[in-house]
């Protein structure tokens, strides 16, 4: 397995990470992957081979149905597929975990989700309302058999039963077949923690890379993508040469236990993008750059009281830069983390991107 | 099969209808059902009854993915599941036929319209990017076994396949459990005509209606729904009593070959919901009230110039008034339309929903 | 004094009225008027005659800088020029008073709004930030000399100045010079009670309405503005003969006590527009119809506290449907209290706009 | 005058800029200002000293109401009071020139506009509608007494006046009392250029920058920031201990020739914030972070044809990358443009904050 970033010692942004690093510092978030990998070898549509797979963002423990939590999100740029943000958007609220897949088979992890979702809540469907699935997605295609759509709803079962506090990155799950600046991507996950008011919260960003040109690619705003693009020109790398084409997506997901209301979550979902903008990302025509961001911190009973109360950081308080910094700084180091971690694939055709080729990387930031 | 509201000379606002009063008169659209009904009495949940379907709107003859039509939509209240809107809103476009179904069985529909894209598109997936399946619902599961998700791949290409200028309204296709205003809804369809510069233009709705209480159903003002209430009640036909809640939804599609680009399509849109207003709704909290407008006017060609024209109707011209009239009397009427013209349906459980007893309602407003 | 709707024994919608049937209902509200009116006959531009004023909205006693309520807005149609809902929508808060007035004063009583916030907080702008004001506009230009912007600060503090809980409707204040479907519009205001858990909270609209066709003038789904123009046209009063052209705009205030957090505000405000839809509006390309809705059940301090808790409606429950139904409802009676009330106003040039003629209509709708 | 950040030979971005790297590059564009600089020492609150004034953007040649040019915005953090905005958004068109100013004469330069437009328009308020005037702002009360809403209606005629292609940048017109992460700010402006079909393409931008703390400056990445108030801590200069607060603002206007209708003019001013997203925002709470952006290659006659035409940029195209990547540079060498070019500026108090040491970056970023 491949080191993290801050196993060579260096870090991007300011604020402290918490234990893990990751998303699931975030006391109650678990994240579980299904990898689809077989055949290889030439594309034969809808056969394969499959570089594919599942990644489970679970929120938090127990029935999330009948107690939901705040979450909201924002559409950088909406080329994407995603499904379940319009009802997020309206009635402020996550009540399923998040399936992150390829975009050909959001289709089928929606029914699949919605099947798991239906195995705990008897209610759903006969006595009360339906639920609303939320499953986003990249574009596999250049090393996937994406036609094929061989996720099938075990994998999304897998990922789900699979969902733990420790889990890997890189090339797994979702992110089996994704791209970022012409490097390996997939899945990356970094934390910050901020201290309001005597107590630490702690702000969690998971992210799908499949975006950018290699030409672009940023590490504090050294951009070392076109000097790590000449030298894989240099040694003739054919298969390595990435597509000029900023046309994948990412998808980020922002997490914390930092108490926030639905218009206070819209504005650090904004804030993802800021991220993504630090390592060279100018959210291409074609790249779906999509933020969802949810609080542990309130509970909506599904059956509950008319009359609620809900606990919040301030509308007018300053200390919320804290949190937007947080957010900026853990997603951005998320896209490293999917980098610096993704393994080598060999997709179909004999399509290969290269690794994020880490000795070369730590020569030209020196 | 049950007649229409201008079978009976009655009808609703001052505009013309085109020639067969149907979305289907705006130039190239089509629409078909396919309609699924087996099992009866006592629900085993997944097992049946079912009373569901699937109803596609097919915007225009040729391949719309390779010349896709302008569009933009409207939530009117967000507690829904359609799919595809996210990239509608962001490019402007639609590229895929849209498919109506119930609230569960749209991933399975979106999997289905995914599947009949790429039969078409040799190039999706491979040598260029991905495509977005349009997929809107409605929650029928009072009287259909909706955890059951009965509705298979075959039934959307059924639907598809089925498309024509001329097809039933009521309790067909995606319509076959709909309940509106608590008489049997489903599926309706209206048209206006308006002339702008000499030339007449058409703007089209098709109606998934599956909203309100049947309180507060208004008929040119009069709130008939109370008065229909009393008389079921004293008859006392107690499966025909409806539930209170407004918990359903109504999707509304808006179809017409007036140039318009993005911006105007959506201002279009917006005044969908005001003809539901007109009939009685106030946008119930659990209603998912979506609107797609779209013009056959302009293509965007998949791998066209980069530089290209638009018609539109001026940003700054009252002209378009007539067009926004056009929509709000279509979608009032279209609600009608689906009332006059749906049948009786038995559903899981026994349920059983009235049909608009159409003499009663000719003596009240008379 | 011209009487109310409610005083014929007529009225609209199901739910009850607060005891003031009026926006002063919603404990702390207070609505204040300045009235301008000089000159006669013929328009010099710049100079007169003025036919204008200025409508103060107070949403709470108390400084309302330091301790702001939550606010959110909804835009059915954006031709309009009202200022500071950018800022409402970010950060939920509305800290200054309403200004109503003509759609060329809004520079001028902007100005002299913050001169009165300025008044009473002398940190704004040296040791805190500076302060949003809130004006909303309609354009009285057939009846005022407009371009003359003959609303001066003054007028401004004395409609801030006049605030009670009794004030007059119709033709008085921003409601001077205002028409609205073809009749003599202005000031309108209504309010509804509904039961939540055993306690009462009201909801209510105060409206600036300067919008609409006769010919589209609906009562109950009645359309009664074509045989009211039908009469006028009868009766060659040629003044009175109003302009087909739907050019004005409609500004909605909705007030409550019930508690909402910036969600179920922003959706109550959706709501607003459906009560315009049911006098016969389709919101026209030249109608600025922008609502503003906030909740006087929490308080947000300036310099409070970082977390802090909300009450709220939960998003999860249907009695909001009660909610909505009496915003629509309040807004569709404030339209009618604005044309029961208005008085005969003669502008620039002659102009000159009938009063609706109760009689008439009366005996139209028996 | 001190030097343009170009002049020492360094340059941000990779695409190359036009003739006078600025947005006057974009033909038509042209850009006055109005400095209003007088008393000094303590501040008397409303009587100064004031440092402030107002710089306009003037789009095109020509009456501008009667021809309109498209325009779309976007806001990044809405805690901002510019008007005009609204109605871009739901007409797209840009009918008046641009002003800026600070955020307590917004009301004075919006009535200054009307005024203006109201003497080129005879018609307007009389034969036809109103005007809609676009205002934006930031808070400049560090240094000036912006309680005393010094800016008076010459001023903004005078700036109106001085519009033309080549004009000052740094502390003048509304930049004069702006600071920018914790340095002299102001008024900035940088170009790029783009090869589309053949043609070349222009994308100029206009900052007003008063964001930001100075410990987040970042250059390429580099955070400078820090290292420089390290420095000024050490030479114990108090005054230019800047605040550690990010409550300012950034206004930004993105002006191009290329072809873009109102669904594209949005997507290309939302890239505009990651522009200052490379230079260390994290859009703070207090910073109201707006962009306006408009085409000038598409006209709008105010009293035009129904059925227009209109050319864009195709919404399908990959080339539009070029215009993001462009805006996204443009905007970030802006934000340094100010900083460069800005002069000392001694404010209320004895404020003073300190300009960007030139020769001590150089030698940090070497």
């Amino acid at each position: 397995m491949r080191k993290r970033m801050r196993d060579y010692g260096i870090c991007v942004g300011q604020l402290p990470p918490g234990q893990l690093n990751s998303i699931s510092d975030v006391k109650g978030v678990r994240v579980g992957h299904s990898t689809v990998i077989y055949g290889e070898g030439k594309l034969i549509p809808e056969e394969g081979p499959a570089r594919t797979g599942v990644t489970a963002v679970i929120p938090r423990n127990g029935n999330l149905f009948k107690e939901k939590l705040l979450a909201s999100c924002f559409v950088g740029n909406g080329f994407g597929k995603s499904v379940g943000l319009m009802q997020i958007r309206e009635l402020g609220t996550l009540e399923t975990p998040v399936i992150l897949t390829n975009t050909l088979s959001v289709g089928i992890a929606s029914n699949a989700l919605i099947e798991y979702m239906l195995s705990f809540n008897e209610d759903i469907g006969i006595t009360t309302g339906t639920v609303n699935p939320v499953v986003m997605e990249c574009n596999d295609g250049y090393l996937n058999d994406i036609r094929g759509r061989h996720i099938k709803k075990e994998h999304v079962f897998e990922a789900l039963n699979n969902a733990s506090l420790e889990f890997e990155t890189g090339s797994v799950g979702a992110g089996t077949g994704m791209i970022c600046h012409g490097f390996k991507g997939g899945i990356g996950t970094s934390s910050r923690q901020i201290e309001i008011d005597g107590n630490i919260f702690t702000i969690g960003a998971l992210l799908l890379t499949n975006y950018g040109r290699m030409e672009d690619l940023t590490f504090k705003g050294k951009n070392v993508g076109r000097l790590l693009k000449q030298r894989l020109k240099d040694k003739e790398e054919k298969n390595g040469i990435p597509k000029d084409k900023d046309d994948g997506s990412c998808i980020i997901i922002i997490a914390t236990d930092l108490p926030l209301d639905n218009l206070m979550l819209e504005r650090i979902a904004k804030r993802g993008i800021l991220g993504l903008a630090r390592t060279g990302s100018f959210m291409g025509n074609g790249s779906g750059d999509i933020v969802l961001a949810f609080s542990t911190a309130n509970k909506i009973d599904h059956y509950g009281e008319n009359l609620i109360e809900f606990k919040t950081l301030s509308h007018h308080c300053d200390a919320v830069d804290l949190a937007f910094q947080a957010a900026v700084e853990a997603v951005e180091e998320a896209v490293w983390d999917s980098l610096f971690t993704a393994e080598k694939i060999i997709g179909r055709d004999g399509h290969e991107v290269p690794v994020l080729p880490v000795e070369e990387f730590l020569n030209l930031i020196d």
